[in-house]
């Protein structure tokens, strides 16, 4: 017991040593004279042999158990080395066996099944493995914009009113008073562009989202930044692009195992990311892809798709900035293009093909705001506590928000957000 | 417009050269032949000086404004430099003058004010230095435990079923069925444990608090730990000490001015941290403290506060372990002391004579669970989702959940746990 406690991934640096390791019981195989059992754990996965011993009957996938005993080289073992003739503790049984057998290479069981046992499945490797990559990426996300000056924040989740538009918000009773959960950490973030000038957030947001879809989901994490003292929007798309290669770096660095396990391809981040003009893009659609988006006032699915496609063949990017989106479909915050009436500062960013970000530059004067809201019809009043940070002098400002789901599938290449994300909220989902 | 754009606190360092500075006019004095300008970014303040020059008569404090000039050195000014005969842009005026005077050394609004007017208010150096010591401190808290192996997670915020009791949860209307916000991600972060062996989370919290105090919130960030392979809550007791030795580095790392501006003294984490048995300490204070708490199940902040002081006479420590609390005021996934009938795994860390941490070992085998949720009087089926995690072996586990705005108050000397929350929510506050 009082061997040290050694990492699946470590056995090799130890051979000849006595060490203790520890974890779950990933499988048993018996032959005539030998037993196979792998343990797994954090790490991965460490081969112990016993030779000529009884392996207790109740050993069963998924017992915690640790192994007392010396490390041999192994050419056959995962890492090169196993433990062998150890002594074996049972620290904690199953109550029964697993609903899916979690040594399998590939879990055959439908995403229904999958997610209903969300706290077991998620043990094996192909599932586990996205969350380690979906971790490292919010971590260079931090990384990125902590060496850039930025400040994290930690803004309210319930809302006296809704954020941008009543229609998909959840309803909460706040000691009797009505209240909405965030759909977007927006008015805060740029309230503390007036204190920090820099600041980013990586948390919850909530949408009532009543589409059953392999991409909405109640409840998703999102990446958000702001600053100020900016141009124009192309300062937030600089910006971007560091973030997302900061991302990516990370994942490289910290996540090795899971990336390779899931044949995950890192993209290249070019530098500057290519950018096409929302207008310029519905033109070169009608003009090459066999139909005619014009006139439309946002992208579809399919114009996304091409666009991914189009961006590989003319830059060889996957990436791909759309900018101008006109005024009437963003947000009453987007600043306008002074140049192209009808057109905004915002942008959307496509990853292989699907928008992954939305970002822009806001609106900073005071009587801005007023003459955008009253355009929409709105009463300025249900913005009062938004509209003081800018009463009282806000620099030239944009930002962004990264989905962090989205982000985790389009890289792991998973068919459904759900996949990436841990103990999905949906329409039809509140459990586990 | 071409000059490079310097931070007010690297000034100094440019001394002779033409640069840019911005940011929101600080504090306008206009004497008869000269005009000192303090504009504020988010590095501090920089003096710029005007002689000779008329002063736009719309330059009121809050301006956005930027000044290109020559650095010229200073014994005077901030920094030890200033900017002599500039050219000025006004980027964004405010709409009216400040509710508050932002220049003024200390904020005299009452606390209603301040958080009422708090995008603004937010921008006093007072004010913003508590939220850059909580960003450093959440910084260390991750950076302490990324070196240990750990994992971050993102859990669900909207459960189906109360996390600990129904008695202090938000309802919400979830497309028609009813949900609850998450108390805490305590079931979340052990069943990942499951998956990943070592967990954290830093993320908002809900508590329906009807209480109208200086230290509870309807909101509050909690910095959530917990992870396998313990021996008993000791180990837990270790590492939460290492974590706040992280934090506490962080903040003397990264935030140098506001701990100096704040006057905060950071405390020494004794390496171990001082201990005394939950009964010892009701002795203690029955012996010495003029008044007897025996027989109570949990310590009044009375108590508390006298084991502070007496944390700080007998041990030279502003932290105290309290162990062993009795299992009845505890949550049911307490792990029981098998060598004290009644009590419990679980501690309290006190801080300056305040609860601030809770922690300790939990439940792990399925029957456990079964066994305590009956004694509770509950129906096993609640906790259906969370009892998976067990049934299918876990290992000895423990965590503790700090909660963010408490530890920034206590280390700022905050009287109320509202000044050092960004825009704080409870009984009264949804707005702004």
């Amino acid at each position: 017991m009082t061997a040290i406690r050694v990492l699946a991934s470590e056995l090799g640096s130890h051979i000849g040593q006595q060490v203790r390791v520890a974890g779950w019981l990933h499988r048993k195989r018996e032959l005539k004279s030998v037993t196979f059992l792998i343990i797994r754990d954090r790490s991965g996965l460490a081969q112990v042999v016993l030779r000529e011993v009884a392996v207790p009957a109740d050993l069963t996938e998924e017992t915690v158990i640790q192994a007392i005993g010396q490390v041999i080289a192994s050419s056959q073992a995962p890492g090169g080395a196993e433990i062998s003739g150890p002594q074996l503790t049972l620290l904690s049984p199953p109550a029964e066996p697993s609903p899916v057998d979690l040594y399998r290479p590939t879990l055959t069981a439908a995403l229904p099944t999958v997610l209903d046992h969300a706290p077991t499945t998620l043990r094996h490797p192909l599932l586990r493995a996205g969350f380690e990559i979906s971790a490292a990426s919010v971590a260079g996300f931090r990384a990125a914009l902590d060496a850039r000056g930025f400040t994290e924040i930690q803004t309210p989740k319930i809302v006296g009113s809704a954020t941008e538009s009543g229609a998909t918000v959840f309803a909460i009773d706040y000691f009797g008073q009505p209240a909405y959960l965030a759909q977007s950490p927006q008015f805060y973030k740029q309230a503390m562009v007036g204190v920090f000038e820099r600041v980013y957030e990586t948390g919850p947001v909530f949408r009532a989202e009543p589409h059953d879809t392999a991409r909405h989901l109640a409840q998703y994490t999102s990446l958000d930044a702001e600053f100020g003292f900016i141009t124009d929007h192309h300062d937030v798309m600089a910006m971007l692009r560091d973030v997302l290669a900061g991302m990516v770096a990370a994942v490289r660095e910290r996540v090795r195992c899971a990336t390779k396990l899931l044949d995950v391809i890192l993209p290249q981040i070019p530098d500057p990311i290519p950018e096409v003009h929302f207008a310029d893009a519905q033109g070169l659609i009608a003009a090459s892809a066999g139909w005619d988006p014009r006139g439309e006032p946002d992208l579809s699915p399919a114009d996304e798709r091409w666009l991914g496609e189009w961006a590989v063949r003319e830059h060889g990017s996957e990436l791909l900035y759309v900018t101008g989106f006109p005024l009437a479909k963003r947000p009453f915050y987007t600043h306008q293009d002074p140049e192209r009436p009808g057109y905004s500062r915002g942008f959307d960013l496509l990853f292989r093909g699907m928008e992954l970000v939305t970002g822009g530059q806001r609106l900073y004067r005071f009587g801005d705001y007023l003459a955008a809201i009253a355009e929409r019809g709105e009463d300025p009043a249900r913005y009062d506590g938004y509209l003081q940070a800018f009463r009282y002098g806000m620099p030239p400002h944009g930002g962004f928000a990264i989905g962090l789901e989205r982000w985790t599938a389009r890289l792991t290449g998973a068919a459904n957000i759900r996949e990436v994300t841990l103990f999905p909220r949906d329409l039809h989902r509140l459990s586990p």
